[in-house]
């Protein structure tokens, strides 16, 4: 609901907005980490409430349902880390690279956040939330390469499919098993390789440096 | 527990054996559909007994818990269609083709079958009982193009993750979505290309006459 300039400024509604704001996301990190540990499916309401230590009442207060809140994860987990890849990589001259590094920065955050990882990979690749925020900007990466002649694709839609399962895929490398520490160069490698490109230029441009997130 | 010959020889104890199988094959089916319909985490074992209509007593004869079960049905779906694809491919003198008619196999069941494709698909990519039985089959396939010059990998482990991811991503799109009719040559095509393969070598190899399984 939109505030109006003048309700904004009162110091109660700020403090009440505030609290709102902090029981919100104490049911946002419960709900997360419940997830990354036991998979969307296994996670209940009540779970969720009782990690965040907060009532089933104050809950519905703030979501309409288990799947409402996941929802909710999924979008602050990876809606902000996509806009972020689509800031750094939309003024990059080669589509090839812009791909690549918007892969490698995925693989880098499930390094650096397995807590992460493992809630992407518990979402698991039939998800309909995470196939519509990562899908999307994956096909349209695709298609700017065909289209400058970077990349050999037979259909968009399966290239789509197979780049979002390889990354779910390699999440789970990351945060179970022992990875080497380009894993990031390596994935966007065979995914280079898988839209057509040549072994040898793959490797060039999945080695690049690495811009740095915005 | 072995039976001797004797055993197995009088009419009550075949009988009897015969009414065992049947009652373990109802549980089994009850439980590849559950998981199929819901995914593993949602299927408790009291939804299993209430499907196959038997009681929770009869369940623990079979098997010791939910997991077990559902190991066993992966068992029964899975690893018997790689046995049959292992016999298939032995004798296959050009390994880039081995490895493709799997993995067009694969996809194929899926689409004659789309209660096991969302059997495989809701197992995920981060069960070990389908890491188990597909992952060692596609690790031995890709070693056996790089030896022979076929493939260039940087990493099996992660080529390996990353035709496991594609694939259930394939599955996911054969059963959920309109998917081309050849859509098993386009993911072979897809993954000879991954495993550092020209393109239009790749087409070649993924569009072959597919032999039949044993």
């Amino acid at each position: 609901m939109p505030t109006t300039p003048n309700e904004a400024a009162t110091p109660a509604t700020s403090r009440h907005q505030r609290r709102r704001e902090k029981t919100r996301a104490r049911l946002i990190e419960a709900a997360r980490t419940l997830v990354a540990e036991r998979g969307v499916d296994a996670v209940g309401l009540s779970d969720i409430t009782e990690a965040a230590d907060l009532g089933v009442g104050t809950f519905y207060n703030y979501f309409a349902s288990r799947d409402e809140i996941v929802e909710a994860v999924a979008e602050e987990s990876i809606e902000s880390l996509g806009a972020r890849m689509d800031s750094m990589t939309e003024d990059m001259p080669d589509t090839a690279e812009r791909f690549a590094s918007s892969l490698r920065h995925l693989v880098r955050h499930a390094m650096s956040d397995p807590l992460w990882g493992w809630f992407v990979v518990r979402l698991g690749i039939a998800h309909p939330k995470l196939i519509g925020i990562l899908g999307p900007r994956a096909a349209r990466d695709l298609r700017y390469g065909v289209d400058a002649g970077r990349f050999t694709i037979t259909d968009i839609d399966i290239a789509t499919a197979c780049v979002f399962g390889s990354l779910l895929s390699t999440l789970h490398h990351v945060v179970s098993a022992e990875a080497p520490e380009n894993i990031d160069e390596i994935y966007a490698r065979a995914m280079l390789c898988m839209v057509g490109m040549d072994p040898a230029e793959a490797e060039e441009v999945a080695t690049r440096p690495l811009p740095e997130l915005p």
